[in-house]
């Protein structure tokens, strides 16, 4: 089973929007186990549109095309694909009652084109979901050449069961309909089993040659099997997420793979799991503090808002974390935190800095960052230097002091973003610790 | 002058990384202005990234291709292009030296197969920048059928000095060598003035169509004369750009009619320009600051950190931002800043905040945003709901005390971003009202 992706819209050649639709549909394709050879942009130009799938259609067994759904006369992929196929639009009355609500619903008239929408290739089934105002359409593709019947296109002997899916380029629409009816539409027709479902485990703290170090026997074990598979994608400041892909005959079945797999991965890479799935650091972190009660303040010199911003950006952060002072100038670390004149990128500036944010803002737990993001030295340390300390005691009444100091690499934005996640991860650490 | 992008890569096909180079380029092209109607992406297979080659220079005068340029046996792109083009690759000494000298300054012995990065088709020009140890390559297509000759590819009739740039696909050696080398080869061959130049305008509080509307009447000048061209860039939260592009026979000439066409704009649209070209919100207040001697601290809620987070990513910031306080919990504005107890999302704790801050840190303005980012309202004010406040006295000793309410859409991030950056936008123009 080959599937094409081709990305219709004249805004992705001048690359004034970044076409990450393809990308994320070639994700949900490798997870699916669907072979995916090209990936094709072309603008809004009926021709040049129509010799690109026609070619699709020609080197893979389905076309998935994004765009060109909307109600204006740019949005050519409905006439298009009726042009290919040799069959006629219809106007399907269920979407045109549907569009015609929405509009008298908000008191407005319809403007005539947006019944464009509800012109359907003759054959074509329309997709269940629904979340905007464009339908997403499955177009069977009738055996024998396409276009005029001339043989413009393609060759009498292409594959027979081809197919051509339609989705908005509306990211979330797109998504759903993916989701929703072209993966198991395409997983279905591969003859494959019917469910195909994946779970990814966030680490932070290992390179990718490490991680594929450690995993190197499990990764040959699963090479041998063919199912589950697992993948590793490196995601920079958000570190490495390892996927799991499980194909089963159902439901109850992919999930019992799916925790076994988890179970075995965790026993080899465990401490560096610190998410599953959609959660992130700061979700688990917020999530962790909330479990044992205890309420949280930060002290931001080189992340200057970074760790605030994050964990703010959690709902419901405010019953756990109170606040910070980012005390960016060193008078602000004396006047406001009760830092002891001197350096402060040291590890004892650091302590002091996050047990003066523990005890000003009322915090079980205060942590602190104070280090050198660059371009220049500072206090004869190098560029990369951040010293951290957490400062504070846990539920139990133990104290959980602990300080230390980082050597990161790169520029001023990536040490200060790569500080952040990684004094969070300590954090995270050392709350599991207390269990 | 038609010009296609090929971006070759695996892992692009399986989404581990989304193609930002093509859009990148697209956007190049488009103000050089050079017709692109296809890009493509292809993974790491002789076969199929031959196809694509040919098919390209089959519609198309010049071909840039992506990647696949490194020293491993995955990096194709060298031996396709030989292959198509029918030459034999040949070492090129001095880069062979290149690549042994970067090894021997560091002390390793150089593997045998980085050497592959030193072969280059037979009539292959190199780019004179190497930012990388892959050299980018320009190489011509000689007129009549490609491959074996016999057919397999194209027609006869193919247009002449036809081209295939081949350059890594590491964006910062890629962007190098485009901009350096690419970009104005093709200009030279599509026989056009020389010196293609651009300019962003950043512009911060108008729509789209809004900014279209007040630039109409230019536009449409701009429409008939055709030089200079301007485009309109949505940047999310991050504003509109306004990119004038202009081609002239000389750099002089260029930048003589860019200034004529930034002061025409701004003319229309003055006071929403917060930057041009590389600079941002925040370099522009962190500047401001400067020239005006006046030193900032921010108390935030609603944003957390955000506003501190961005100030701080300016080099060289610390001279005049103070610090801030993410007065989270409505305790913390109490505590910390001094706020009166009762509600926290008003105008009157705003300026509270922004006072108390600016005493606390010892700055001269205190900047405050108290808001609701959801996803449930609070104090019975509706979700977007962000009260802000600007403190202090400017160095003319004149009050600069300013509230306001702002009503934004979205979710909670984007509320918190929009917030952060209409509210800089604010102190810049407050700053800018001071002169």
């Amino acid at each position: 089973m080959r599937v094409e992706v081709v990305a219709i819209g004249t805004e992705l050649l001048l690359g004034q929007i970044v076409d990450t639709n393809s990308s994320w549909i070639g994700q949900q394709l490798a997870a699916a186990g669907l072979n995916s050879h090209y990936q094709t942009k072309v603008g809004d130009n009926p021709a040049r549109i129509q010799a690109v799938l026609a070619q699709a259609l020609d080197r893979s067994d389905a076309v998935i095309c994004c765009g060109g759904l909307g109600p204006t006369q740019d949005d050519l992929t409905r006439d298009v694909i009726a042009d290919l196929l040799g069959v006629e639009l219809e106007l399907d009355e269920a979407i045109a009652d549907r569009i015609r609500l929405m509009f008298t619903s908000r008191g407005r008239t319809m403007p005539e084109n947006n019944l464009r929408q509800a012109m359907v290739p003759a054959g074509s089934r329309i997709m269940d979901q629904q979340p905007g105002t464009a339908p997403g359409l499955v177009c069977p593709v009738p055996d024998g050449p396409l276009g005029n019947g001339e043989g413009e296109y393609g060759s009498a002997e292409a594959g027979t069961d081809r197919v051509i899916y339609a989705v908005p380029g509306v990211p979330y629409e797109m998504k759903e309909m993916v989701n929703g009816t072209v993966i198991p539409d395409l997983v279905a027709r591969s003859g494959r089993p019917s469910v195909i479902r994946s779970r990814v485990l966030r680490t932070w703290g290992a390179s990718e040659s490490g991680l594929a170090e450690t995993l190197a026997g499990r990764i040959e074990e699963l090479d041998e099997l063919g199912n589950p598979t697992i993948a590793f994608l490196a995601s920079g400041v958000e570190g490495l997420k390892v996927r799991m892909t499980v194909s089963a005959s159902g439901e109850s079945e992919a999930l019992d793979m799916l925790d076994k797999e988890e179970a075995l991965l965790r026993q080899l890479i465990g401490p560096i799991v610190f998410a599953v799935d959609d959660d992130n650091m700061e979700t688990v972190v917020i999530r962790a503090l909330g479990e044992r009660g205890l309420s949280l303040a930060v002290a931001e010199s080189v992340t200057g808002g970074y760790i605030a911003g994050r964990l703010c950006a959690v709902p419901g952060a405010s019953k756990v974390f109170r606040g910070g002072v980012v005390a960016y100038h060193p008078e602000v670390k004396t006047s406001v935190l009760g830092v002891a004149e001197g350096p402060v990128v040291t590890e004892e500036a650091a302590l002091a800095m996050a047990e003066g944010v523990r005890q000003r803002l009322g915090a079980d737990i205060g942590l602190a960052t104070t280090g050198v993001a660059g371009p220049d030295e500072a206090e004869g340390r190098p560029v990369g230097t951040v010293c951290y300390a957490i400062a504070g005691l846990d539920a139990a009444g133990r104290s959980t002091d602990a300080v230390g100091t980082l050597q990161l690499p790169g520029d001023r934005e990536r040490i200060r973003q790569f500080s952040t996640i990684s004094i969070l991860d300590l954090l995270r650490r050392r709350l599991a610790d207390t269990d």
